[in-house]
């Protein structure tokens, strides 16, 4: 074990695509606690889509990462120095350290993770932020009804893919999308959607109004872009459209060349009755553990499915983080930081 | 009284705004009734923005008026032939009539109307579909809380007058927005608005900026164009946005020059948390009950207002609705077809 930190700044903010030159790492002494602190030891760290709009200087629900500061995000670790009662050394945590070995944190921000028996880097993916988003998302905003027709992009994402499962075991009918051939057979192989699509052959709008012989009555929005130009002639009337993500702009510029497609949307929004709504996790903390006396059940007994992408080294952050958002991952992607 | 039947006609398909030429005025012998029927003289006809949808041959809600039928619309009435027992003769009611000054109809599709007193052509505005539109769209879909703060445009007409006055007893800031200075005043003189602003004088997103301090939690979508342009960069997060409308697009193709603002707005519905939600007044019969119980009573005690602009004969129905869609109606539009 490395008495060092290693920490990844953020250098400079991406124009477009994020680059390795973007980031930056850092080696220091290892920080100490004091009192009411803990330091956490970075097992595992998630990376997630969302990082991306933290790399830009706009405004969006959470503050930009400062140059130079640590890109955020969350990670399993444990406490191997405590000054905080509550939580011994030992004790396994999530906790938003970011994309570094080691940080010192208030003990209140750290809560005691319980894996349950099962991998803990799963509280990062199919039973952490990704999959209550998934549970809020297809639940509270798509009330979903017994034969009616889901479809979810990015579907063997840990969203993705738990959305149309809970879909599926709701007696919808689940159509997922994802890009290249491999991911499209995981959908219905894996993760038991009715058909898996690849967007990256030709003809998706075509081959998904042939998927959807009923319509769209639930469109769980991850990607935007050419997926949702699909979708949205195939949207019911009274279709539910979770807004969840849209990481197919999220290395581009906001606003982009003509026509101009909002008021034809706001006009379909109106004649459909459509429910177009955003989604941020933490909005729905009140659903916590109602989903986790659900899904963990499920995922022990491998009725949920999920896939992850395992990256080993924190120094491999970056490039995993740059082809993610080039859709390079299948699955959830973690980074294993170190050994437990 | 005439014995003669006059029709307004569709006779063929208006590209951009519609002119005169594009109606027919066909007058024919009077129709007679057949068991189970009633023949409707019409009083008051309703003219309403989205008779202009009706015109194009286009898939929307509701299939579109045939060339050569007559258009549609509703209207009070009173049964001058009936061969209903339900139904005699004298019967004030409520009917789809449309655009004509009789029109024979099965008993079952006309609603007597009891008009409680009140001018009967109220249950075409404010006591009508505008005004269950209104109510629908403030209470169901807008979710009011003390505080907050609601905007409408077209808001002297009947829609937006009923969603900023109920509003306000909701404990609502509200800004309305219409068309020309004496309009303005009537938002706050008449309909009690906090501000009016007129959209025609310059500088309206700054105008609307200063009005809104707060933001924006309650945007009652009737034109589109420049005020939703306006109030989008207002909206906060969590604010609710009932799509009811987009007058200002009626008249011009669907898709328009970029750049492209549906995936900006895609995002900011993610990262506001916006809910978008499109109203069409039929899912709302349910409510029409407690809408009246509640409406009447303050219409009569003057505690709600409304405006009416009423044009003489229907001969001058074409000319009225040409104008409506022009912004040149203030309240809500009815023709006075016959004397009662």
């Amino acid at each position: 074990m490395s008495d060092q930190r290693l920490r990844i700044l953020l250098r400079r903010r991406p124009t477009g695509a994020p680059v390795l030159d973007d980031f930056q790492f850092d080696r220091t002494a290892l920080p100490e606690p004091c009192t009411g602190e803990v330091r956490v030891r970075t097992l595992w760290l998630s990376l997630d889509p969302y990082m991306r709009g933290r790399m830009n200087d706009a405004p969006s629900y959470a503050p930009p990462v400062a140059l130079g500061d640590v890109m955020t995000g969350e990670v399993v670790g444990r406490i191997d120095a405590s000054r905080a009662p509550d939580l011994p050394e030992g004790t396994l945590v999530r906790a938003p350290v970011g994309w570094q070995s080691h940080a010192v944190l208030p003990a209140t921000a750290v809560p005691p993770l319980d894996p349950l028996g099962l991998p803990p880097q799963l509280f990062l993916g199919v039973l952490g932020m990704p999959g209550l988003t998934a549970y809020a998302g297809v639940l509270e905003l798509g009330r979903p009804k017994n034969g009616e027709t889901l479809v979810v992009a990015a579907a063997t994402g840990p969203v993705g893919s738990l959305a149309g499962q809970l879909a599926k075991r709701y007696g919808l009918r689940t159509v997922g999308i994802a890009g290249g051939p491999d991911k499209a057979t995981l959908l219905t192989d894996l993760f038991g959607f009715d058909l898996g699509l690849d967007h990256r052959a030709p003809d998706l709008a075509d081959r998904l109004r042939a998927a959807c012989p009923d319509g769209v009555d639930i469109y769980v929005e991850l990607v935007g872009g050419t997926v949702f130009a699909a979708v949205r002639p195939l949207l019911n009337t009274h279709a539910r459209v979770p807004v969840i993500g849209t990481i197919a702009h999220y290395n581009t510029a906001a606003t982009q060349d003509g026509p101009d497609r909002l008021p034809l949307f706001m006009r379909e929004i109106l004649t459909k009755r459509l429910a177009v709504q955003g989604l941020i996790v933490w909005d729905y903390a009140h659903l916590h553990e109602r989903f986790l006396s659900e899904i963990v059940p499920l995922v022990r007994n491998q009725e949920i499915n999920y896939l992850e992408d395992v990256i080993d080294g924190l120094d491999e952050a970056p490039r995993a983080f740059i082809g993610l958002l080039e859709g390079r991952n299948r699955g959830k992607l973690v980074v294993r930081v170190a050994e437990d």
